[in-house]
């Protein structure tokens, strides 16, 4: 399972690597958390430089694309090169995308007609591409989803582990990051967020019939 | 105002990235947030290498230090080196530590007999320090704060925000990085967590004796 998060100069540090700690919650062989950019090195919005662990070439074929967000958006969603390095393909792939990576995932026309979440800043851009923005943090439909707000990024991390290894696991990911004392609390929290777009499981339906 | 993020071989990126990335929303001439470390490159504990933008005799100097997490911390806690290169005094800065940076604190002696929080995993060698655990996310003393659970990193963040620009500065910062659709209710959650640690500002005061 290689779960890619694509990375760009100008990045926000929050919305890749939160997804990256959280994803790596997850101790299996084979499963790989890489941040896949254009580039060797990449430097964040507030002068972070951190290494490439993937290409885009790389990303294009993994399991898992989450998009991570940065203040370069705009003009990366306006690269013809960029666009076309990335032919993501929600039939064979969970696609993701954080705040202003949503703009990317609307220019790429994974979105379609469906509504997707983003930050307040990215909002209009989004809205200008045709996709209708949620007041949400999370909302996903079929192996697209999309997050909204730095400090959602668990929430699009938990969905990613809730699709691949299950809801417990992505439950304990959650525990694990929440601050002490409030754990319960912020699970719930989460998991009330992504509950709505994950598939029923058959025992849980089983259950409420037994009920 | 230099704000230095000790960050280690082995670190954890939420712990030290949220709070970067939080403490950044304060844009004004003077404002720094490094990375400091004491080699040019650190590689955090799930693999990604980041350059350091500080040294550790920058961060000595610096105003307010933040003790990053990791892996390695116990290795770093017990390494002379380390602890003699990092006389941190907080009669002249804001001193913060972040999950197992707390055992860090303990082990400079700059907790003495001053409660604290750290994450579940290292709890028991904080206590072994000789340091009660609390069962919170957030605790501060005078000019000492500790906070435990990776997503407790945003408070740590605020609090440093509010001691040096103000409680509104932070509630602001706090308030940018939260999950859309849930912005007000983190923000009061947040402030819950750091408003008995902060001075009482005189004009609440005055405004509590009106009342």
């Amino acid at each position: 399972m290689h779960i890619a998060i694509l990375t760009f100069d100008g990045f926000n540090e929050l919305d890749s690597l939160i997804a990256l700690g959280v994803l790596n919650r997850i101790k299996k062989p084979g499963w790989r958390v890489s941040l896949a950019a254009p580039t060797d090195t990449v430097r964040s919005m507030n002068g972070v430089t951190l290494h490439a662990t993937a290409s885009l070439a790389e990303a294009r074929v993994a399991d898992v694309v989450l998009v991570g967000s940065g203040i370069r958006t705009r003009d990366i969603a306006a690269d013809p090169a960029i666009l076309s390095a990335l032919p993501l393909d929600p039939a064979r792939q969970l696609i993701g995308a954080q705040c202003s990576g949503t703009l990317l995932l609307a220019k790429l026309g994974i979105l379609g007609a469906v509504p997707a979440c983003t930050d307040l800043t990215t909002k209009p851009w989004v809205q200008e591409a045709g996709v209708q923005v949620l007041d949400q943090p999370f909302y996903a439909a079929g192996n697209v989803a999309t997050a909204g707000g730095c400090l959602s990024s668990p929430y699009l991390a938990a969905w990613v582990i809730a699709r691949t290894e299950g809801r417990d696991a992505a439950a304990a990911a959650l525990h694990y990051v929440a601050p002490v004392g409030e754990k319960e609390a912020y699970v719930a929290q989460a998991l009330r967020n992504i509950d709505p777009y994950l598939p029923a499981p058959a025992s849980r339906t089983m259950a409420a019939i037994a009920h």
